[in-house]
Protein backbone atom coordinates (compact mmCIF):
# COMPACT_ATOMS: atom_id res chain seq x y z
CA UNK A 1 0.00 0.00 0.00
CA UNK A 2 1.39 3.82 -0.75
CA UNK A 3 2.57 6.02 1.67
CA UNK A 4 -0.87 7.92 0.85
CA UNK A 5 -3.10 5.31 1.16
CA UNK A 6 -2.10 4.55 4.41
CA UNK A 7 -2.19 7.82 5.48
CA UNK A 8 -6.16 7.67 4.46
CA UNK A 9 -6.63 4.43 6.14
CA UNK A 10 -5.73 5.44 9.20
CA UNK A 11 -7.51 9.35 9.17
CA UNK A 12 -11.23 7.10 7.95
CA UNK A 13 -10.29 4.55 11.11
CA UNK A 14 -9.99 7.49 13.62
CA UNK A 15 -12.56 9.21 12.16
CA UNK A 16 -15.31 6.10 12.51
CA UNK A 17 -14.08 6.12 16.36
CA UNK A 18 -15.14 9.58 16.84
CA UNK A 19 -18.78 8.94 14.56
CA UNK A 20 -19.33 5.97 16.87
CA UNK A 21 -18.41 8.01 20.51
CA UNK A 22 -20.73 11.05 18.85
CA UNK A 23 -23.48 8.59 17.91
CA UNK A 24 -23.28 7.03 21.21
CA UNK A 25 -23.49 10.13 23.24
CA UNK A 26 -26.42 11.37 20.95
CA UNK A 27 -29.75 11.51 22.96
CA UNK A 28 -32.71 9.06 21.60
CA UNK A 29 -35.83 10.34 20.29
CA UNK A 30 -37.34 10.12 23.78
CA UNK A 31 -39.33 12.97 26.08
CA UNK A 32 -37.98 12.15 30.36
CA UNK A 33 -40.46 13.63 32.67
CA UNK A 34 -40.51 13.89 36.55
CA UNK A 35 -43.82 14.07 37.61
CA UNK A 36 -43.74 15.77 41.46
CA UNK A 37 -46.86 17.18 41.67
CA UNK A 38 -50.01 15.74 42.61
CA UNK A 39 -51.82 18.87 41.26
CA UNK A 40 -54.84 18.10 38.93
CA UNK A 41 -54.05 21.18 36.42
CA UNK A 42 -50.06 19.68 36.59
CA UNK A 43 -51.17 15.84 35.82
CA UNK A 44 -53.21 16.94 33.15
CA UNK A 45 -50.35 18.76 32.04
CA UNK A 46 -47.92 16.26 32.06
CA UNK A 47 -50.50 13.63 29.97
CA UNK A 48 -50.88 16.00 27.73
CA UNK A 49 -47.31 16.34 27.18
CA UNK A 50 -46.74 13.03 27.07
CA UNK A 51 -49.79 11.80 24.69
CA UNK A 52 -48.48 14.95 22.16
CA UNK A 53 -45.09 13.37 22.30
CA UNK A 54 -46.32 10.33 21.46
CA UNK A 55 -48.47 11.54 18.43
CA UNK A 56 -45.16 12.93 17.27
CA UNK A 57 -43.09 10.14 17.03
CA UNK A 58 -41.50 10.35 20.81
CA UNK A 59 -41.16 7.73 23.39
CA UNK A 60 -42.20 8.67 26.14
CA UNK A 61 -41.23 8.28 29.98
CA UNK A 62 -42.62 9.63 33.03
CA UNK A 63 -41.31 9.17 36.86
CA UNK A 64 -43.91 9.60 39.10
CA UNK A 65 -42.51 10.67 42.54
CA UNK A 66 -43.87 12.10 45.63
CA UNK A 67 -47.31 14.07 45.78
CA UNK A 68 -47.56 12.50 42.47
CA UNK A 69 -47.49 9.33 43.22
CA UNK A 70 -51.18 9.11 44.93
CA UNK A 71 -52.57 10.01 41.76
CA UNK A 72 -51.70 6.87 40.77
CA UNK A 73 -53.83 5.05 43.43
CA UNK A 74 -57.23 2.86 41.91
CA UNK A 75 -60.27 3.99 43.95
CA UNK A 76 -61.36 0.46 43.37
CA UNK A 77 -58.93 -1.63 45.43
CA UNK A 78 -59.23 -2.71 48.61
CA UNK A 79 -56.35 -1.00 50.46
CA UNK A 80 -53.71 -3.65 51.87
CA UNK A 81 -53.22 -3.66 55.40
CA UNK A 82 -50.97 -1.30 56.20
CA UNK A 83 -49.34 -0.03 59.68
CA UNK A 84 -50.72 3.37 61.65
CA UNK A 85 -48.00 6.01 59.61
CA UNK A 86 -49.36 4.27 56.38
CA UNK A 87 -53.21 4.29 57.47
CA UNK A 88 -52.53 8.07 58.10
CA UNK A 89 -51.45 8.79 55.01
CA UNK A 90 -53.60 6.87 53.26
CA UNK A 91 -56.53 8.48 54.61
CA UNK A 92 -55.00 11.88 53.69
CA UNK A 93 -53.30 11.39 50.18
CA UNK A 94 -56.30 11.40 47.39
CA UNK A 95 -57.01 7.97 46.11
CA UNK A 96 -56.70 8.34 42.67
CA UNK A 97 -56.63 10.28 39.50
CA UNK A 98 -60.50 11.88 39.93
CA UNK A 99 -59.95 12.60 43.71
CA UNK A 100 -56.75 15.57 43.26
CA UNK A 101 -57.61 19.38 43.21
CA UNK A 102 -56.60 22.39 41.30
CA UNK A 103 -53.25 24.01 42.56
CA UNK A 104 -55.12 27.39 42.40
CA UNK A 105 -58.78 28.25 42.68
CA UNK A 106 -60.01 24.85 44.42
CA UNK A 107 -62.13 26.97 46.50
CA UNK A 108 -63.56 23.84 48.35
CA UNK A 109 -63.70 21.89 45.28
CA UNK A 110 -66.24 24.01 43.69
CA UNK A 111 -63.07 25.38 41.51
CA UNK A 112 -62.25 21.73 40.37
CA UNK A 113 -65.64 20.86 40.22
CA UNK A 114 -66.14 24.13 37.57
CA UNK A 115 -63.15 23.07 35.78
CA UNK A 116 -63.89 19.13 35.08
CA UNK A 117 -66.99 20.02 34.16
CA UNK A 118 -65.78 22.75 31.51
CA UNK A 119 -62.98 20.69 30.20
CA UNK A 120 -66.28 18.00 29.38
CA UNK A 121 -67.81 20.40 27.55
CA UNK A 122 -65.29 21.54 25.63
CA UNK A 123 -64.29 17.92 24.76
CA UNK A 124 -60.88 18.07 26.60
CA UNK A 125 -60.38 14.35 27.74
CA UNK A 126 -60.54 13.52 32.05
CA UNK A 127 -57.74 12.73 33.82
CA UNK A 128 -58.65 9.20 33.92
CA UNK A 129 -58.92 9.03 29.92
CA UNK A 130 -55.99 10.46 29.42
CA UNK A 131 -54.15 8.48 31.70
CA UNK A 132 -55.84 5.21 29.72
CA UNK A 133 -54.94 6.95 26.97
CA UNK A 134 -51.52 7.16 27.86
CA UNK A 135 -51.24 3.48 28.22
CA UNK A 136 -52.71 2.48 25.37
CA UNK A 137 -49.95 4.82 23.17
CA UNK A 138 -47.23 2.69 24.63
CA UNK A 139 -46.34 5.82 27.61
CA UNK A 140 -43.81 4.22 30.08
CA UNK A 141 -44.62 5.35 34.06
CA UNK A 142 -42.21 4.43 36.79
CA UNK A 143 -43.07 4.86 40.64
CA UNK A 144 -40.63 6.09 42.66
CA UNK A 145 -40.16 3.58 45.23
CA UNK A 146 -39.25 5.85 47.72
CA UNK A 147 -42.17 7.88 47.49
CA UNK A 148 -44.48 4.53 47.87
CA UNK A 149 -42.51 3.77 51.19
CA UNK A 150 -42.46 6.67 52.67
CA UNK A 151 -46.27 7.56 51.86
CA UNK A 152 -47.01 3.71 52.96
CA UNK A 153 -48.41 2.95 49.58
CA UNK A 154 -48.64 -0.40 48.51
CA UNK A 155 -48.10 -1.91 44.96
CA UNK A 156 -51.20 -3.57 45.26
CA UNK A 157 -53.71 -0.03 45.57
CA UNK A 158 -52.11 1.14 42.60
CA UNK A 159 -53.87 1.36 39.10
CA UNK A 160 -53.71 -1.36 36.30
CA UNK A 161 -51.52 0.12 33.50
CA UNK A 162 -49.64 -1.53 30.81
CA UNK A 163 -46.06 -1.50 31.83
CA UNK A 164 -46.32 0.92 35.35
CA UNK A 165 -42.91 -0.14 36.87
CA UNK A 166 -41.44 0.54 40.52
CA UNK A 167 -38.09 1.96 40.51
CA UNK A 168 -35.64 4.79 41.95
CA UNK A 169 -34.32 7.78 41.06
CA UNK A 170 -31.75 6.45 39.20
CA UNK A 171 -33.67 4.49 36.57
CA UNK A 172 -34.62 7.93 36.17
CA UNK A 173 -31.70 9.51 35.51
CA UNK A 174 -30.55 6.70 33.30
CA UNK A 175 -33.71 7.21 30.89
CA UNK A 176 -33.34 11.32 31.39
CA UNK A 177 -29.68 10.84 30.01
CA UNK A 178 -30.22 9.73 26.53
CA UNK A 179 -33.62 11.95 26.07
CA UNK A 180 -33.65 14.80 24.25
CA UNK A 181 -36.17 16.37 26.37
CA UNK A 182 -36.31 16.82 29.96
CA UNK A 183 -38.89 17.96 32.05
CA UNK A 184 -39.94 18.29 35.71
CA UNK A 185 -43.19 18.90 36.33
CA UNK B 1 -9.86 2.54 -10.08
CA UNK B 2 -8.06 0.18 -7.38
CA UNK B 3 -9.58 -1.91 -4.85
CA UNK B 4 -8.22 -0.07 -2.15
CA UNK B 5 -9.40 2.97 -3.42
CA UNK B 6 -13.27 1.51 -4.00
CA UNK B 7 -13.10 0.71 -0.44
CA UNK B 8 -11.97 4.35 1.05
CA UNK B 9 -14.83 5.23 -1.77
CA UNK B 10 -17.11 3.39 0.28
CA UNK B 11 -16.13 3.76 3.23
CA UNK B 12 -16.39 7.74 2.83
CA UNK B 13 -19.95 7.65 1.66
CA UNK B 14 -20.97 5.64 4.76
CA UNK B 15 -19.51 8.35 7.40
CA UNK B 16 -20.98 11.03 5.35
CA UNK B 17 -23.94 9.94 5.36
CA UNK B 18 -23.66 9.49 9.50
CA UNK B 19 -22.34 12.71 9.48
CA UNK B 20 -25.45 14.54 8.20
CA UNK B 21 -28.12 11.72 10.53
CA UNK B 22 -25.89 13.52 13.58
CA UNK B 23 -26.15 17.15 12.14
CA UNK B 24 -29.64 16.58 11.78
CA UNK B 25 -30.43 15.62 15.45
CA UNK B 26 -28.04 17.56 16.94
CA UNK B 27 -30.49 20.28 18.78
CA UNK B 28 -30.44 23.78 17.76
CA UNK B 29 -28.73 26.49 20.21
CA UNK B 30 -32.26 27.53 21.42
CA UNK B 31 -34.16 27.25 24.91
CA UNK B 32 -37.68 26.69 25.10
CA UNK B 33 -40.21 27.08 28.30
CA UNK B 34 -43.30 25.53 29.44
CA UNK B 35 -44.44 28.86 31.40
CA UNK B 36 -47.26 27.00 33.33
CA UNK B 37 -47.10 28.75 36.74
CA UNK B 38 -49.48 32.08 36.84
CA UNK B 39 -47.24 33.66 40.14
CA UNK B 40 -45.40 36.71 39.86
CA UNK B 41 -42.33 35.14 41.38
CA UNK B 42 -41.90 32.04 38.66
CA UNK B 43 -43.46 34.18 35.67
CA UNK B 44 -40.68 36.87 36.40
CA UNK B 45 -38.14 33.79 36.51
CA UNK B 46 -38.93 32.62 33.35
CA UNK B 47 -38.53 36.14 31.48
CA UNK B 48 -35.09 36.84 33.76
CA UNK B 49 -33.96 33.40 31.90
CA UNK B 50 -35.29 34.18 28.53
CA UNK B 51 -33.59 37.89 28.16
CA UNK B 52 -30.65 36.40 29.57
CA UNK B 53 -30.68 33.53 27.05
CA UNK B 54 -31.05 36.13 24.16
CA UNK B 55 -28.24 37.89 25.16
CA UNK B 56 -26.28 34.58 25.14
CA UNK B 57 -26.86 33.93 21.65
CA UNK B 58 -29.94 31.33 22.31
CA UNK B 59 -32.78 31.71 20.58
CA UNK B 60 -36.34 31.93 22.64
CA UNK B 61 -39.64 30.40 22.52
CA UNK B 62 -41.88 30.27 25.91
CA UNK B 63 -45.39 28.15 25.41
CA UNK B 64 -48.19 29.84 28.13
CA UNK B 65 -49.86 27.65 29.76
CA UNK B 66 -52.64 26.76 31.86
CA UNK B 67 -52.68 30.12 34.95
CA UNK B 68 -49.69 31.63 32.94
CA UNK B 69 -52.09 32.26 30.25
CA UNK B 70 -54.17 35.24 31.72
CA UNK B 71 -50.76 37.05 32.41
CA UNK B 72 -50.51 37.93 28.88
CA UNK B 73 -54.11 39.49 28.94
CA UNK B 74 -54.25 43.76 28.38
CA UNK B 75 -55.59 45.10 30.91
CA UNK B 76 -56.32 48.05 29.15
CA UNK B 77 -58.42 46.01 26.35
CA UNK B 78 -62.27 45.76 26.60
CA UNK B 79 -62.97 42.30 27.06
CA UNK B 80 -65.31 40.77 24.33
CA UNK B 81 -68.60 39.49 24.86
CA UNK B 82 -68.06 36.31 26.54
CA UNK B 83 -70.38 33.73 27.94
CA UNK B 84 -71.23 32.87 31.50
CA UNK B 85 -68.47 30.95 32.21
CA UNK B 86 -66.24 33.05 30.58
CA UNK B 87 -67.03 36.03 32.07
CA UNK B 88 -66.68 34.01 35.66
CA UNK B 89 -63.36 33.08 35.35
CA UNK B 90 -62.74 36.49 33.28
CA UNK B 91 -63.03 38.13 36.75
CA UNK B 92 -61.45 35.56 38.80
CA UNK B 93 -58.37 35.39 36.71
CA UNK B 94 -55.64 38.21 37.36
CA UNK B 95 -55.62 40.77 34.59
CA UNK B 96 -52.10 41.25 33.25
CA UNK B 97 -49.20 40.68 34.49
CA UNK B 98 -49.55 43.90 36.45
CA UNK B 99 -52.21 41.73 38.74
CA UNK B 100 -50.41 38.96 39.28
CA UNK B 101 -49.23 37.85 42.91
CA UNK B 102 -46.62 35.88 44.74
CA UNK B 103 -46.71 32.46 45.33
CA UNK B 104 -46.03 32.71 48.95
CA UNK B 105 -45.96 35.20 51.39
CA UNK B 106 -48.40 37.15 48.81
CA UNK B 107 -50.20 38.23 52.87
CA UNK B 108 -53.11 40.07 51.02
CA UNK B 109 -51.30 41.43 48.55
CA UNK B 110 -49.10 43.41 51.20
CA UNK B 111 -45.66 40.67 50.14
CA UNK B 112 -46.28 41.56 46.65
CA UNK B 113 -46.43 45.15 46.71
CA UNK B 114 -43.21 45.46 49.33
CA UNK B 115 -41.92 43.02 46.54
CA UNK B 116 -42.51 45.16 43.68
CA UNK B 117 -41.57 48.13 45.56
CA UNK B 118 -38.06 46.30 46.23
CA UNK B 119 -37.61 45.49 42.68
CA UNK B 120 -37.73 48.67 41.98
CA UNK B 121 -35.15 50.06 44.31
CA UNK B 122 -32.95 47.23 43.71
CA UNK B 123 -33.49 48.26 39.97
CA UNK B 124 -34.54 44.90 38.86
CA UNK B 125 -36.87 45.84 35.95
CA UNK B 126 -40.68 45.15 36.25
CA UNK B 127 -43.06 42.60 35.01
CA UNK B 128 -44.48 44.72 32.49
CA UNK B 129 -40.85 45.78 31.34
CA UNK B 130 -39.53 42.17 31.13
CA UNK B 131 -42.38 41.31 28.67
CA UNK B 132 -41.69 44.26 27.11
CA UNK B 133 -37.66 43.64 26.56
CA UNK B 134 -38.72 40.32 25.62
CA UNK B 135 -40.19 40.86 23.25
CA UNK B 136 -37.83 43.92 21.57
CA UNK B 137 -35.15 41.21 21.98
CA UNK B 138 -37.18 38.75 19.60
CA UNK B 139 -38.37 35.75 22.15
CA UNK B 140 -40.73 34.48 20.50
CA UNK B 141 -44.23 33.78 22.61
CA UNK B 142 -46.85 30.99 22.30
CA UNK B 143 -49.94 30.86 23.81
CA UNK B 144 -51.92 27.35 24.62
CA UNK B 145 -55.11 27.20 22.49
CA UNK B 146 -56.86 24.60 24.77
CA UNK B 147 -55.93 26.60 27.91
CA UNK B 148 -57.71 30.11 26.07
CA UNK B 149 -60.65 28.06 25.15
CA UNK B 150 -61.00 26.46 28.89
CA UNK B 151 -60.97 29.90 30.37
CA UNK B 152 -63.00 31.74 27.93
CA UNK B 153 -59.82 33.96 27.62
CA UNK B 154 -60.28 35.67 23.36
CA UNK B 155 -57.10 36.62 21.69
CA UNK B 156 -58.39 40.19 21.18
CA UNK B 157 -57.92 40.76 25.19
CA UNK B 158 -54.52 39.75 24.98
CA UNK B 159 -51.50 42.08 25.26
CA UNK B 160 -49.70 43.40 21.93
CA UNK B 161 -46.93 41.87 22.01
CA UNK B 162 -44.33 41.61 18.98
CA UNK B 163 -44.95 37.66 17.31
CA UNK B 164 -47.45 36.72 19.88
CA UNK B 165 -48.77 33.31 18.10
CA UNK B 166 -51.63 30.74 19.60
CA UNK B 167 -50.73 26.96 19.14
CA UNK B 168 -51.13 23.60 20.43
CA UNK B 169 -48.70 21.22 22.33
CA UNK B 170 -47.35 19.80 19.50
CA UNK B 171 -45.86 23.09 18.69
CA UNK B 172 -44.10 23.90 21.98
CA UNK B 173 -42.72 20.11 21.33
CA UNK B 174 -41.50 20.57 17.99
CA UNK B 175 -39.36 23.71 19.46
CA UNK B 176 -38.35 21.69 22.69
CA UNK B 177 -37.39 18.67 20.47
CA UNK B 178 -34.89 21.03 18.37
CA UNK B 179 -34.13 22.80 21.76
CA UNK B 180 -30.21 22.78 23.31
CA UNK B 181 -32.55 23.71 26.89
CA UNK B 182 -35.99 22.62 27.91
CA UNK B 183 -37.76 23.73 31.19
CA UNK B 184 -41.07 24.08 32.54
CA UNK B 185 -41.85 26.68 35.22
CA UNK C 1 -0.89 12.73 -6.13
CA UNK C 2 -3.44 11.60 -8.08
CA UNK C 3 -6.78 13.10 -9.09
CA UNK C 4 -8.83 10.19 -7.10
CA UNK C 5 -6.58 10.38 -4.38
CA UNK C 6 -7.06 14.85 -4.09
CA UNK C 7 -10.78 13.65 -4.08
CA UNK C 8 -10.34 11.77 -1.05
CA UNK C 9 -8.41 14.05 0.65
CA UNK C 10 -10.59 16.60 0.52
CA UNK C 11 -13.55 14.74 1.66
CA UNK C 12 -11.58 13.56 5.17
CA UNK C 13 -10.57 17.56 5.37
CA UNK C 14 -14.34 18.29 5.32
CA UNK C 15 -15.32 15.27 7.13
CA UNK C 16 -12.93 16.25 10.13
CA UNK C 17 -14.39 19.75 10.29
CA UNK C 18 -18.00 18.62 10.61
CA UNK C 19 -17.22 16.37 13.14
CA UNK C 20 -15.10 19.06 15.16
CA UNK C 21 -18.19 21.43 14.86
CA UNK C 22 -20.28 18.77 15.74
CA UNK C 23 -18.24 17.74 18.64
CA UNK C 24 -17.78 20.56 20.32
CA UNK C 25 -22.01 20.99 20.67
CA UNK C 26 -22.69 17.66 21.93
CA UNK C 27 -23.24 18.56 25.20
CA UNK C 28 -20.80 17.64 28.32
CA UNK C 29 -22.30 14.85 30.91
CA UNK C 30 -23.65 16.88 33.10
CA UNK C 31 -27.03 18.31 34.89
CA UNK C 32 -28.58 21.18 35.65
CA UNK C 33 -31.07 22.36 38.15
CA UNK C 34 -32.55 25.64 38.67
CA UNK C 35 -33.76 25.12 42.13
CA UNK C 36 -36.38 27.92 42.66
CA UNK C 37 -38.74 26.08 45.21
CA UNK C 38 -38.25 26.48 48.68
CA UNK C 39 -40.81 24.03 50.01
CA UNK C 40 -38.73 20.85 51.86
CA UNK C 41 -40.17 18.35 49.44
CA UNK C 42 -38.75 20.28 46.18
CA UNK C 43 -35.11 20.58 47.84
CA UNK C 44 -35.26 17.35 48.95
CA UNK C 45 -36.26 15.91 45.09
CA UNK C 46 -33.58 18.16 44.16
CA UNK C 47 -30.76 16.85 46.39
CA UNK C 48 -32.05 13.60 45.69
CA UNK C 49 -31.60 13.64 41.89
CA UNK C 50 -28.20 15.50 42.17
CA UNK C 51 -26.85 12.82 44.45
CA UNK C 52 -28.15 10.30 42.34
CA UNK C 53 -27.02 11.55 39.28
CA UNK C 54 -23.57 12.39 40.59
CA UNK C 55 -23.37 8.77 41.19
CA UNK C 56 -24.40 7.86 37.95
CA UNK C 57 -20.69 9.83 37.05
CA UNK C 58 -22.90 13.04 35.51
CA UNK C 59 -21.16 16.46 37.08
CA UNK C 60 -23.55 17.99 38.42
CA UNK C 61 -24.79 21.61 39.20
CA UNK C 62 -27.33 24.02 40.86
CA UNK C 63 -28.42 27.02 40.92
CA UNK C 64 -30.06 28.66 43.66
CA UNK C 65 -32.83 31.37 43.11
CA UNK C 66 -35.75 32.96 44.77
CA UNK C 67 -36.95 30.51 47.39
CA UNK C 68 -34.52 28.07 47.71
CA UNK C 69 -31.74 30.89 48.44
CA UNK C 70 -32.51 30.88 52.13
CA UNK C 71 -32.59 27.30 52.47
CA UNK C 72 -28.89 27.65 51.80
CA UNK C 73 -28.60 30.04 55.31
CA UNK C 74 -26.64 28.79 58.26
CA UNK C 75 -29.08 28.69 61.61
CA UNK C 76 -26.24 29.07 63.64
CA UNK C 77 -24.30 32.35 61.97
CA UNK C 78 -25.26 35.64 62.81
CA UNK C 79 -26.97 37.48 60.59
CA UNK C 80 -24.83 40.40 59.92
CA UNK C 81 -26.46 44.12 59.90
CA UNK C 82 -29.04 44.50 57.66
CA UNK C 83 -31.58 47.60 56.51
CA UNK C 84 -34.54 47.51 57.45
CA UNK C 85 -36.63 45.59 54.95
CA UNK C 86 -33.66 42.89 54.82
CA UNK C 87 -34.31 42.50 58.23
CA UNK C 88 -38.14 42.15 57.96
CA UNK C 89 -37.01 39.39 55.13
CA UNK C 90 -34.54 37.95 57.37
CA UNK C 91 -37.59 37.20 60.31
CA UNK C 92 -40.09 36.30 57.56
CA UNK C 93 -37.82 33.84 55.86
CA UNK C 94 -36.59 30.27 56.52
CA UNK C 95 -33.44 30.24 58.40
CA UNK C 96 -31.67 27.23 56.61
CA UNK C 97 -32.93 23.56 55.72
CA UNK C 98 -33.85 22.31 58.79
CA UNK C 99 -37.12 25.49 58.91
CA UNK C 100 -38.63 24.83 55.65
CA UNK C 101 -41.98 23.14 55.01
CA UNK C 102 -43.82 21.01 53.01
CA UNK C 103 -45.44 22.24 49.91
CA UNK C 104 -48.36 20.24 51.13
CA UNK C 105 -50.27 19.17 54.28
CA UNK C 106 -47.64 21.21 56.33
CA UNK C 107 -50.65 21.61 58.78
CA UNK C 108 -48.78 24.01 61.14
CA UNK C 109 -46.12 22.15 61.07
CA UNK C 110 -47.05 18.97 62.29
CA UNK C 111 -47.27 17.41 58.35
CA UNK C 112 -43.50 18.41 58.26
CA UNK C 113 -42.52 16.67 61.41
CA UNK C 114 -44.71 13.89 60.75
CA UNK C 115 -42.82 13.54 57.18
CA UNK C 116 -39.33 14.21 58.82
CA UNK C 117 -39.77 11.47 61.53
CA UNK C 118 -40.97 9.15 58.72
CA UNK C 119 -37.54 9.95 56.45
CA UNK C 120 -35.64 9.40 59.69
CA UNK C 121 -37.24 5.98 60.05
CA UNK C 122 -37.22 4.78 57.02
CA UNK C 123 -33.34 5.47 56.44
CA UNK C 124 -34.02 8.53 54.12
CA UNK C 125 -31.18 11.37 54.73
CA UNK C 126 -32.88 14.26 56.17
CA UNK C 127 -32.43 17.72 54.20
CA UNK C 128 -29.32 19.04 56.08
CA UNK C 129 -27.62 15.20 55.64
CA UNK C 130 -28.37 15.17 51.70
CA UNK C 131 -26.39 18.74 51.14
CA UNK C 132 -23.60 17.65 52.83
CA UNK C 133 -23.08 14.80 50.94
CA UNK C 134 -24.11 16.88 48.29
CA UNK C 135 -20.67 18.51 48.82
CA UNK C 136 -18.76 16.15 49.69
CA UNK C 137 -19.56 14.47 46.19
CA UNK C 138 -19.07 17.57 44.20
CA UNK C 139 -22.21 18.90 43.59
CA UNK C 140 -21.97 22.44 42.32
CA UNK C 141 -23.98 25.35 43.83
CA UNK C 142 -24.21 28.55 42.36
CA UNK C 143 -26.37 31.07 44.55
CA UNK C 144 -28.51 33.64 42.66
CA UNK C 145 -26.70 36.92 43.45
CA UNK C 146 -30.35 38.89 42.45
CA UNK C 147 -32.21 36.99 45.24
CA UNK C 148 -29.33 37.27 47.59
CA UNK C 149 -30.03 41.36 46.49
CA UNK C 150 -33.72 41.39 46.77
CA UNK C 151 -34.09 39.28 50.30
CA UNK C 152 -31.48 41.49 51.39
CA UNK C 153 -28.94 38.00 52.27
CA UNK C 154 -25.67 38.56 52.92
CA UNK C 155 -22.71 36.15 51.48
CA UNK C 156 -21.65 35.86 55.60
CA UNK C 157 -24.96 34.42 56.46
CA UNK C 158 -25.12 31.61 54.07
CA UNK C 159 -23.58 28.07 54.68
CA UNK C 160 -20.20 26.32 54.63
CA UNK C 161 -20.07 24.54 51.31
CA UNK C 162 -17.38 23.15 49.68
CA UNK C 163 -17.25 25.46 46.28
CA UNK C 164 -20.19 27.31 47.10
CA UNK C 165 -20.21 30.21 44.42
CA UNK C 166 -22.31 33.60 43.45
CA UNK C 167 -23.90 33.98 39.75
CA UNK C 168 -26.52 35.69 38.27
CA UNK C 169 -28.34 33.91 35.74
CA UNK C 170 -25.93 34.00 32.31
CA UNK C 171 -23.69 31.50 34.28
CA UNK C 172 -26.25 28.78 35.10
CA UNK C 173 -27.27 29.03 31.43
CA UNK C 174 -23.71 28.53 30.61
CA UNK C 175 -23.82 25.56 32.11
CA UNK C 176 -27.28 24.32 31.39
CA UNK C 177 -26.23 25.13 27.61
CA UNK C 178 -23.81 22.36 27.59
CA UNK C 179 -25.67 19.91 29.47
CA UNK C 180 -27.42 16.76 28.54
CA UNK C 181 -30.01 17.14 31.40
CA UNK C 182 -31.58 20.11 32.52
CA UNK C 183 -34.24 21.06 35.55
CA UNK C 184 -36.52 23.71 36.88
CA UNK C 185 -37.53 22.71 40.15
Amino acid sequence: MSQEMEHVEAEITRMKAQLQALSAKAPENKLSMVVFSGDLDKVLASFVIATGAVAMGLEVVMFFTFWATPVLRDKNKKEPGKDLMGTMFGKMLPKGAGAVKLSKMNMAGMGTAMMKSLMQKKNVASLEQMIEMAGELGVRIYVCEMSMDLMGLKREEMIDYPGLDFAGVAKFLEEAMNSRVQLFI
